[in-house]
């Protein structure tokens, strides 16, 4: 069981401007790289977002995005678009709880995704493996990745990808802490 | 005439914890790497602080470690340790004007070292070159490389490198803004 993060950050740390638009993440990409997207999304079995992020998407004009089941988690939304209801589940609760129960249902490998969504996942202890993509910009202000998370967590990075237009990817693991006895 | 940043940050930002303390940059480096660092102080003419980096330095038990001469940025600091009053200088006063001086003296590569002091010059659009290790670990709060800084500055990403170690040094030169006639 575990939880991925897979997201495109600005040099500062912002994964969207402060009106949560993200076209500064446009970038020139004449290969059509899709920086490994398609790869990660491979061996993931769910979405789990927050709130935000699903409101963001349902209020773009792109296609959903998704082919796997999307968990959206919110104390206050109770019903889904009737066209997402078989693919799209609202749930809420203590995060470690969710994370049961998804399990139970054969959901173990989730892409966690929305800034608050994250860092709630990192604070918890409860993400496993990042991919990040950093895109040289510096945007000043925005929707920050990690925030304060006001608690230290150790990765190691693991692998790091060029891709043709300059930009770099880096994955990182996350250090498990030894179990004291 | 260019300024230069060369600096380890945490994955979310950091560059120090809030007390100071840079023992977490302290990372495996079994072919004792020095992230590009002689290399990079090999092109550069003196190095522009601001008082607190400079004052960590004093304090910290370690040899004091430039070769170049040193200025500190510091409205209220009037002198500098008698050993030091060779290489040592304080100034003060608006940045494009110390910049100005210190072009006129000869010194038209600066290493600009210090999160204020570094933010300062960003916002004045005066950095062009940015060197950047980053180290696998989530602090979850300290002092912020970029801060919210309020302003959007383009980079290119010119060079990644890899080190044995598995952190990565990333190359960032600043975009130039077409100029309107």
């Amino acid at each position: 069981m575990a939880n991925y993060v897979f997201v495109a950050k600005s040099l500062d740390g912002f994964i969207a401007t402060k009106d949560s638009s993200t076209d500064w993440l446009t970038y020139p990409n004449p290969t059509k790289t899709d920086y490994g997207y398609n790869s990660f999304v491979s061996k993931i079995d769910a979405i789990l977002m927050g709130r935000k992020s699903y409101e963001q998407i349902l209020m773009s004009n792109k296609p959903y995005p998704y082919t796997k089941p999307v968990f959206v988690l919110s104390n206050t939304l109770k019903t889904v678009p009737i066209n997402l209801s078989d693919s799209l589940e609202i749930v809420s609760g203590p995060i470690p709880e969710i994370v049961k129960q998804l399990s139970e249902r054969g959901y173990n490998n989730i892409y966690i995704d929305g800034a608050s969504t994250i860092q709630s996942f990192l604070k918890e202890g409860l993400i496993y493996e990042m991919v990040i993509t950093t895109v040289p910009i510096i945007l000043g202000q925005g929707i920050s990745l990690f925030g304060n998370l006001g608690t230290e967590i150790k990765f190691e990075h693991t692998k790091a990808t060029r891709h043709e237009n300059g930009l770099i990817t880096c994955e990182y693991k996350k250090v498990q802490s030894a179990v004291t006895a």
